[in-house]
């Protein structure tokens, strides 16, 4: 899945992913009006509205973008039926033949990191029959639990060609608490950083890459370009691009010699551009075309790094 | 809801939790064959099979146990079905007066924590109604991401009079690999409980614990020992008893000198118990009368180390 990953980045001239976390706030309000008139203002009708919000943003940009990224808690927090809405992305997006990354951050001991590679990267064996669950193609895991959690992972991912993002250095402003700690003079990332390179040493792509990942946030440009020379042939995942407070041209060390290695995320900077003064003059019904716009400006924005 | 939790355990003489963790190996063929027929071989016939089995194992042993610990991980692994399953064991548990502790190590940026927050422990605003999603009384937490990733779970358990707890020293072989990477001589899983303790401060209930707890596995007791001392009011949910490794009579310093501040879990040596051999005589058909007695054999282990 890398090898598609990085094929689809490449031809689109785009190392762009969109994070699709359709938070209520962010769906215009014609569309909630329908979506509680139809099915209420209940779960039902959030998971109906967030519903349509994707369709429409992934209508009018799949065909500039390698990838999305559902982020699954904005799926949760509406219980069973924002669950469906997250299958029913998936499902749709990859019919659209976009590359899922299913933000999960999960991690867990062997057996269980296991049922949880199953359930979103693998199939579950019932009876005779092999039945995918969530089927993404890339997933965000968590490494606090060290490779007990992870290799399940990467033999489901190895089985079925699927690939890992693995949290090392992340965007947020408190994660230096744990992350930055210095063991003999370094930070936990950069052994955290060594050891995704480690795992992912023996899971090299076609493309030259392995399809055992890294996240590492756009707000931490430094460590950026530390972990890119400690982990030369892992795909990076860079949250943190805009609204967080990532600039393009803090992201430039995050990628390699060859101009890839690196794919970056925006997620209500795409979704909700819409509410940007740069894009408000189309109007919240336009949500869609706003954000396809500010998918092409991001593309230009990255694209001026190089 | 930690004053609930340490009122069942005083009352019931059970410091005890019930991992409902049901792989499709530990689910009898009778009820497999039942649910496949009426299901198919398929999500729904697997999704269908583990809440029967549930179910039986609930209705044996609520009166017992002041909680129990559903896995979602191995729910999720039979998709959006799986996840229905999980929806319906929480909902039967709290009709029965269990404590539900969803093991779901969440754990994200602030905004999206709040969502998992919500999903689990709190109600979503949806137009002018809020909803529960899953609904859970306590959720585990993962730390990497620090503060911003804990708080949002915070204000929505103190808004809710729910619990957390969080990730400190797991009980799986590689646990170490990051955990015990020493920080100024002391290692990281002993910053996290601090941080655990800290957290916690504000929040404690009248039971004398806060609703901030931790985790700490029982295969690791002399850090068990240690980070007991640490966080003297934090209440430390301990797995790894049994199946793991761990035994009972290493559990005493993870508990207070009033007898509380521990709960240990077991999971397959409890819902499995009917496949072992002190057991099997019952036959699998009485799988959850099996249950019932390694929940009594499990209590008076425990009893035995005061």
């Amino acid at each position: 899945m890398i090898n598609k990953l990085v094929s689809k980045i490449k031809k689109l001239n785009a190392p762009i992913v969109v994070g699709l976390d359709p938070m209520l706030d962010y769906v215009p309000e014609h569309i909630k009006i329908k979506a509680f008139r139809d099915r209420g203002e209940s779960l039902e009708g959030a998971a109906e509205a967030i519903w349509r919000f994707n369709k429409e943003i992934v209508d009018a940009i799949y065909d500039l973008i390698p990838a999305v990224k559902p982020q699954i808690a904005m799926y949760e927090q509406f219980g069973i039926p924002g669950m469906m809405a997250f299958d029913k992305t998936i499902k749709y997006c990859k019919s659209k033949d976009l590359v899922v990354i299913g933000d999960i951050k999960r991690g867990d001991i062997g057996s269980t990191s296991l049922a949880y590679a199953i359930g979103h990267l693998g199939q579950a064996q019932v009876g005779s029959n092999y039945c995918y669950g969530f089927n993404e193609d890339f997933a965000t895991l968590n490494p606090y639990m060290g490779s007990d959690g992870i290799n399940p992972f990467i033999e489901v991912a190895k089985k079925e060609q699927r690939g890992l993002f693995i949290l090392v250095k992340t965007s947020n402003p408190s994660s230096g608490e744990f992350q930055d700690q210095l063991i003999d003079g370094r930070p936990l990332y950069e052994l955290v950083g060594e050891k995704v390179a480690k795992w992912g040493a023996e899971h090299i792509g076609e493309c030259g890459y392995s399809y055992v990942g890294a996240v590492v946030g756009a707000t931490y440009p430094e460590e950026g370009k530390a972990l890119r020379r400690l982990m030369p042939k892992t795909y990076i995942l860079v949250p943190g691009y805009g609204a967080q407070g990532g600039r393009a041209r803090d992201l430039i060390h995050y990628f390699n010699q060859d101009g890839l290695g690196a794919i970056v995320n925006s997620s209500r900077g795409i979704i909700a551009a819409y509410k940007q003064p740069a894009y408000a003059h189309l109007g919240s019904e336009n949500f869609a075309e706003a954000a396809r716009m500010a998918v092409k400006d991001m593309q230009k924005d990255i694209a001026s790094i190089f």
